[in-house]
């Protein structure tokens, strides 16, 4: 069966979409869609030029017998800019005030389509790097964990606050809240993560940062490392943060329950050096 | 600033693709490439047939002046029955085998790829169909429910074992656990669900029906109904199953702790009535 450039540029799309990060070979187009390299070839100077210039991501092709091209999920600038403006304003919505000053925010972490996006623009500040696992702490960071790793093609691991039968041997360690000072548990399953990995921590909201230090606490007794760390967003905090080296899309400014008035601004993303597409 | 079409079938793939279900006109990407209806009218035509040739989905077309194209995300068949071979033979490795003759599921339920192919074909079930909302209990539903979710675009709802400051008043409800007969809570943030809501529920695993069971009392304190019901796994279960019309994508037959042996074997997918790609 042969296929035309219009039909193998639509699902040559459609694939590497579905698969970021991977080297795919040309001998692999070539024979998917039974045409000659150079087609291919052609075909692939097209879809990188167009993923480029319409923000969709870039592609990266590494010559010679065993190259191909790779395909990594990126935003724009413009993209990222006008999402984070439109996540402020959402977040500022005074309903979102609840007793104690918390903010509800399952609206925003259970919408597929802010998800899709918070995953695209922190996996684009990573995008290529040396990462073998992301990590967050059930619940609230699970859909941005997966959202995250499907743009970076890496497995994710929940930590949870108890263990389970369904999970094995676990470790688990204690740590001190951030900003209650109060010990708590972290535990994971051990066979979850491997000796050595380097890991992308992950989390819906930082205040003084005592869980992500305790994902910190907790990769030391497997030997791994941190690769990053990303949360979706971080608040204002008097006292010195636990963590350092962090990314996050906005920054919870202040809280007034008297006046209900929630002030967020974009966080620390743009002033990290993230290649954008 | 013009598209030629090349360039068009590239971005509009990528464009169909991150917004499933929904009306998209054709004036819209005739602005956004600054090309005739006409033309946009062939693309599409060519993107609809390769889509469906490729297995990719299906592309429904609305005609009229506030018409336009809607793509559903769709598996094929042969790719479904592929999958699902292979994740019974993931799901048979002894190395699973945990006490209690639980299997370890952690590694399935955070690789990005496998739950991106589950949320496909459990989409595929359910595409066109009314659904307002997907809702799971936490922690190891989400990932599936979120995958299901950016297929059919619509929200995820997490139920909880236990209420959090973070999600203000709730709901809850008392249900008995299908297999040990152990009273349980399920607790759901009342805001995060529109009275009346036709809701898809799914949870990766499924024996007596006990935790779908309490679902639906929930529903039930939301006015709300179930649209449908969707497990990853199965297991077969001696007494009266609690739960009627529900989509499984592999069954659990038998795990026999002695010899380590697992029997998986495909759930009543095929026995449905998808409509694949």
């Amino acid at each position: 069966m042969k296929f035309r450039r219009s039909e193998r540029l639509i699902d040559m799309t459609h694939y590497l979409l579905e698969h970021p990060q991977q080297l795919v070979s040309l001998t692999f187009f070539a024979e998917r869609y039974g045409s000659a390299k150079s087609s291919i070839s052609e075909d692939l100077s097209i879809v990188k030029e167009t993923f480029e210039q319409r923000g969709i991501g870039s592609l990266q092709t590494i010559p010679g017998a065993a190259g191909g091209v790779k395909y990594f999920s990126k935003v724009s600038e413009m993209e990222a800019r006008k999402f984070i403006a439109e996540l402020c304003e959402q977040i500022e919505n005074p309903e979102r005030l609840l007793p104690g000053g918390y903010l509800y925010m399952m609206d925003l972490l259970g919408h597929p389509q802010v998800i899709h996006q918070v995953g695209k623009l922190l996996a684009s500040a990573y995008a290529g790097m040396d990462i073998d696992a992301i990590m967050t702490v059930a619940t609230k960071g699970i859909p941005i964990a997966h959202a995250i790793a499907s743009h970076l093609n890496v497995p994710v691991v929940v930590v949870r606050r108890d263990s389970k039968v369904t999970e094995g041997p676990t470790v688990s360690i204690n740590y001190v809240s951030g900003s209650t000072k109060r010990i708590q548990t972290m535990v994971l399953a051990k066979r979850s993560l491997k000796e050595g990995s380097k890991v992308l921590l992950v989390d819906d909201f930082m205040k003084a940062g005592g869980t992500i230090n305790g994902m910190i606490s907790l990769l030391a007794e497997f030997n791994a490392s941190v690769a990053g760390i990303a949360v979706l967003v971080e608040a204002e905090h008097d006292e010195e943060r636990l963590v350092e080296d962090y990314i996050s899309l906005v920054k919870l400014q202040d809280v007034n329950v008297r006046t209900s008035a929630i002030s967020v601004v974009e966080g620390n993303y743009f002033s990290e050096n993230i290649q954008f597409s």
